[in-house]
């Protein structure tokens, strides 16, 4: 087993990060990944950020979960790493991040949107909801945090707030109005890139003051 | 937005299990899935098992997350489904299992042994290591899951305990009588198969007592 000293573990989690791809590709995964918002990142890249910054400062530990994928065929090469030759995109049981602060489950899923007066329920899916729901049950700090990318603003918004909204029959999306009265808002910033975790001491608060607004 | 009648989603429950594989393939992972212990499930399905049984009944939220994969190449034919032509297994950066239990961040890693006196150290990497280390400092309540498959014996070791020995030079293994006397013996049984939140119970307990063993 080698035991590396201390200092080549930065140099590993530099090798861990966000997946690469070639350049030119024709993949969804690809494109989403540089469709740039002003800022030149994207919502998940900003999460990312964010979250090196929160546990490289030992803050909260926070990661995104890999995409889950079916893995059909696997060539072994001689003297050659494992290539896989066939896979498919599964769905996804669960949401995109948790982690842990202080104590506290945290899960949350991460949403953009180009529109400039409502966010669009479509962009969940029933099991993401169904378990941000089962998490909260379990006394999680459970949310979203919407981007609203053509605004360069960023709301995070309790898990009950949008599994409220998404069950209500013929209720195709929140307005923005309805996002403001019930979210925090968080600016863009330099370190961390997204600052979510003010919005979640805020839950916190909520959670311990009797009368809390967020019932979180 | 499809809104599900209830009734669908345990339909959709089943579908989001574990990847499948073709039979006689020549693949570590396919491998790895049957290579069956006495009671015909590997330490990973039992653990599967126990927690679709933990979420079933609203007692915890534990997933296992998905293997890490670097797509390269991502094939879209017409009318089909994308099929990912070339991608390779990554190195993971966390553990295998996370969740919530009653307000508690849980973290784990699961291990499986057909020795029979000891267990080899090589079996951890070094990010698994310093992640579990990483959220214990975030007060999550952190260990791994030590199958003995031989002697049909499960040890629930509080993390910090892995990562002494881990740390400590020169020592590649950690002994039976070692974990026997830092662990949580549980046994396999039916529903649960792997009651493992019987040992958690036991190190929240440690962890609010004055004179606690664990220090966890
Ligand atoms: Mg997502
Ligand atoms: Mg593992």
């Amino acid at each position: 087993m080698v035991k590396y000293p201390n200092g080549t573990f930065a140099a590993f989690r530099k090798s861990v990060g966000e997946p690469t791809f070639k350049k030119n590709q024709k993949s969804n995964y690809y494109r989403k990944n540089i469709n740039f918002s002003d800022r030149g990142m994207t919502l998940e890249q900003m999460i990312n950020e964010s979250n090196k910054f929160y546990r490289l400062k030992e803050i909260a530990v926070v990661h995104k979960k890999p995409t889950p994928i079916q893995i059909v065929k696997v060539d072994y090469p001689k003297r050659s790493r494992a290539v896989i030759k066939e896979a498919y995109f599964r769905q996804e049981s669960t949401t995109d991040y948790n982690g842990v602060y202080n104590g506290y489950y945290l899960d949350f899923e991460a949403k953009e949107t180009k529109n400039k007066t409502s966010f669009p329920l479509k962009n969940f899916h029933e099991h993401q909801i169904v378990h941000l729901t089962e998490c909260l049950k379990q006394k999680g700090i459970c949310f979203t945090i919407i981007g609203f990318t053509s605004l360069n603003r960023y709301f995070v918004t309790p898990a009950n707030v949008i599994a409220k909204a998404w069950w209500t029959q013929n209720k195709s999306s929140v307005t923005l109005t309805e996002i403001e009265e019930w979210s925090v808002e968080i600016k863009s910033g330099f370190q961390p890139t997204l600052p979510y975790l003010e919005a979640v001491d805020y839950f916190i608060a909520d959670r311990k003051s009797k009368n809390g607004k967020y019932k979180i």
